[in-house]
């Protein structure tokens, strides 16, 4: 599960929707945007999966404390990405992650976020996706790709209207229903 | 050299300074947007040159066939991310870019691209991260995550005037010079 931490509706309308996009494309299983609502997110992200299938949640509102209270009483562990953290590449943060063997709950931020953040409350681990400023994005989608190692992106997404067919040159759509 | 191919200056900003930051975090030696003209965007791009350190050039308002077509006559190879292309994870398409051993040119669209960038006047292959839609970023991010094999974010970006020191809590910036 991501959680989308400080969305503001009018600035940041493309960047979240395209981290909620990227969520569902690298295999997360749905998107909480906390503290505010955006039913023109929800909508887009609503329109892509009835196009292109799988399942995948979409929640918005909830307080984020409650969000990560909720997640960490369901034994889950929540993953805080940020350039200030453990470096994905150079340090074993992904091992140690991974032998846990948990729920993950994956928060990106937006604007800066709340130094509690960092801290055990929230964060079980804070983890760079390199340590140098750039994406959300970008730091959703490595993050996924290394922790899934790959296989997110053959995942086979049902009840799509529509599926690719992967070519090397030019563009093929396979309509699989028609409604 | 990452071409950004479509920015449009008012509804594009924060897009394709995400994507200029991700190709510099993630390796590419620059950025050219094509076609337009953008000074916030380069002004942007140089504050966090001038802060982050790193090498990367930045270059807006040459035509893109100009671009390729200089880019192929120096022996260059274009890669066109797209989500009808070679699936990288599925097809062996990155090891046959690989082989090639040449200078890339990765060419990332924003609205809908020219249907001639599918075929070898532009692009020698065309790369999809995953055939689902997503977003731009995480394809430039994943793509130069997996062929640059990780090693790009261990990379040391020189003559910054900060850089982060990586951090299981909290946030830590070492000022390397004053200016």
């Amino acid at each position: 599960m991501v959680l989308r931490w400080g969305h503001r509706p009018a600035r940041d309308a493309r960047l979240t929707s395209h981290v909620a996009l990227v969520a569902r494309a690298f295999g997360a299983d749905g998107i909480i945007i906390s503290d505010v609502e955006d039913n023109k997110i929800r909508d887009t992200i609503g329109k892509i999966i009835e196009n292109w299938g799988g399942a995948f949640t979409f929640e918005m509102g909830t307080p984020w404390k409650k969000v990560v209270r909720d997640w960490k009483a369901n034994d889950g562990m929540v993953i805080h990405l940020t350039a200030y953290g453990e470096n994905i590449q150079s340090s074993d943060v992904l091992g140690r992650i991974k032998r846990h063997g948990k729920n993950l709950l994956v928060v990106v931020g937006s604007q800066k976020v709340p130094s509690e953040f960092y801290y055990k409350d929230v964060a079980d681990f804070n983890v760079a996706v390199g340590n140098q400023p750039h994406s959300e994005c970008a730091s959703l989608a490595v993050f996924l790709d290394r922790f899934l190692e790959g296989n997110e992106l053959t995942k086979a997404f049902g009840n799509g209207r529509m599926r690719i067919v992967p070519m090397e040159r030019g563009k093929k759509v396979k309509i699989d229903h028609e409604i």
